[in-house]
Order: C-alpha cells, then sequence, then structure tokens
C-alpha cells in the first residue's frame, strides 16, 4: 500500500477529500504522515480527528533549508512513497525537491499554464476567462511549473464571483487529485521530458 | 443583415465554416467582401467558387500602415459591421485596430492566455497541457490578448501529434467562431473592462 506524506497550510479541504476517498475505498493508499507548518492550520486538527499522524514544524525563526530539513526528516521517518501538498504556502527549497524527484505532485485552480502564483481563480475573472479549471502536476523547482498529470476544465458564469468559481473548481480538485494520485502510485504513469503518459503497460 | 468582411492569408477553413453556416441559415450574416493579402491562398478562390467579392490586397513593398490603410479603405467601402480575422498572417496596425472599435473579432487555436502567438497546437503538445481549446476574442493592439468572446476545450490525448491536435481544435473553431460571431452581432454581449458578458436583455 503506497504510503502518503500530505503538507498544508489551511483547512486542508483537498487533504480531506483524499483521506475520504481512501476511506470509502476509492483510493488505495495510506496517509502515513500530515505535516503543517502552521499549528492553527484546522486541516491538522482533522488529521488528529481522523486518528492520522499530524505533525506541526512551524518554520519561525528557521531559513527556508533548515525548515525544509526538518520536513525532509519528518517524511523520511514516515516512509513515504508519495508527497501531495495540499493547499501548502510555502516555496520548496531545491533540496527538497532533490530529495524526492518524481515524488511530489501538488494541485493549482487553473489550467496551468494559464494563471500561475496565488489567487489563480481571481487571475481568472479578471482577465475574463471563459474556461478555466484545475492541474495536478509533478512539482519541480519552478513555481506551478512541472509536469502536468491532468487537467479538468470548469465554465465561467457571467454570474461568478471568486467565491463561486473556487467553489466549482474546488469541487473538480477533490477528484482530480485522488485520480492523479492513483495514476503516480499505480506506475499508470510515466515523465517523459516535461509530458506525462500513460506508462506502456496501461496503453 | 450583418455585413462580415473576412481576412485571410491561406485556406481559410473558419471562413469556410462561416459560409456554411450562413448557407444552411444556422447564421443570420452575410459575408460582404473577403480579403487576402495573398493572391495564392486558397480561401479567396473558394470565396471566388462561391460568387463573394473577393479581394487580393498584396503588402509587398507597402509599409504596414500603407497596406492597411488600403485594406480599411476596401473594408469600409463594403460597409462591413464586423470584421473577423480568418487565419490572417499579419499583425494589425493599431491605426487598423481604431478605425473599427470593438468591431474586429479573432480566433486563436489554444485558451488564451495559454499560449498566445504561432504553433499554438505545438505549444500545447510540447508543455504537456491536457487540456487546451480555441478562444474567440475581440482584437486589440497586443498580440491574442483583447476581451475573451468564447471558449471551447479540448482534451489532449497521449497519442496526439500536432496534426492530430490540430483537427481535434479546427472542429470546435468552426462552431465557436459562428457562434461568437451570432453573439456579437446579435448584441447579446457587451464589453466590460477586458470581460465580455451578456447583455442586460440577455440575462
Amino acid at each position: 500500500m503506497a504510503r502518503l506524506g500530505i503538507l498544508l497550510s489551511g483547512r486542508g479541504s483537498n487533504f480531506i477529500a483524499i483521506a475520504d476517498h481512501i476511506a470509502s475505498g476509492k483510493l488505495k493508499a495510506e496517509i502515513a504522515i500530515v505535516i503543517s507548518n502552521r499549528g492553527d492550520a484546522p486541516g491538522i486538527e482533522v488529521a488528529r480527528q481522523r486518528g492520522l499522524h499530524a505533525v506541526v514544524i512551524p518554520s519561525k525563526g528557521l531559513t527556508r533549508e533548515a525548515h525544509d530539513a526538518q520536513i525532509i526528516a519528518a517524511l523520511q521517518s514516515a516512509k513515504v512513497d508519495l508527497i501531495c501538498l495540499a493547499g501548502y504556502m510555502r516555496l520548496l527549497s531545491p533540496a527538497f525537491v532533490r530529495a524526492f524527484p518524481q515524488r511530489i505532485i501538488n494541485i493549482h485552480p487553473s489550467l496551468l499554464p494559464a494563471f500561475p502564483g496565488l489567487e489563480a481563480q481571481k487571475q481568472a475573472l479578471e482577465y475574463g476567462a471563459k474556461i478555466t479549471g484545475c492541474t495536478v502536476h509533478f512539482v519541480d523547482e519552478d513555481l506551478d511549473h512541472g509536469p502536468i498529470i491532468l487537467q479538468r476544465a470548469v465554465q465561467v458564469l457571467d454570474e461568478d464571483d471568486v467565491s463561486s468559481l473556487s467553489a466549482r473548481i474546488l469541487h473538480e480538485e477533490h477528484l482530480a487529485y485522488s485520480e492523479a494520485i492513483a495514476m503516480v502510485i499505480n506506475g499508470d504513469c510515466e515523465i517523459r521530458g516535461r509530458c506525462v503518459k500513460k506508462s506502456p503497460r496501461q496503453r
């Protein structure tokens, strides 16, 4: 059974969706550790309530490298196979990315490369996009940039505000993230250059 | 009946789709003039075969401004209500854009703002995008940038090459362009900032 490490900074709605998919048997994996950089993240409280191994590693007073070293050690000690960023609001240091090659994935609320960075839903509305969505991708050393595992499209409606659009995208995120995790841990896909393709045995 | 001016440089497949939608009664408009900057554009021959007013205005030896002035004069003389770029491979001068405010539209084979410029389908494949599509937008003075009228999404398949992906996107372009033209000439939408919204009477 693949062991997942979850990193979050807030409510962790994508973490909860992953945990629900595991609990219902839709996703065959186990959550080995949930780490937050913030002690007050609602997601870490949910992890504790569900009896998961929940760890707070505050970044205050530490360099990025020193903080990341503590997180890397915790993930290694939990023997994780795949690290899932779920609203983790810190950039990973190059050393972190190199410690888990092709083993860190993230979800972003837009169809990358459109609208990278913060407030992607607001960016899409302000641009006047008619279609946006979400992207699950491997994490590399550049922000919102690594090879894309899957994307799901969402229509922008005339009456949308940031809240209504974000809610519809989030619904797709919750489906997309578990689907992408299954693809990666089952070996259904492989990275070629910056493209993610089905593995030969899946074709 | 709204009068369309079409500008093309090549086969003009989007022009042909528009003409077909008009011929079948699906789009209530008439093509007042078809202009090509290239005498050998297959699209201009199709226009002639269909008995449309087809004009070649070569750019050779002219500055962009002088060439555009001839095209502006031809469009004004044909009393066009809306100008549709259909594979017109030249940048419009600011004077051209200002001569027809909010009256020039273009179609681009990606979900803008992703993959602007040339070879958008190849860009999407090389980026490893899983969803791309097409965008119909008003033309402003920046390349592939004006307010978006509508977009249609297209899945990228593992086995796609530029040719197969371009063909699937083109199928959506042919539907999207006539739909967008109808929205504009029927007054179903209005530009607010850089967003295109349904007109109040349409809501």
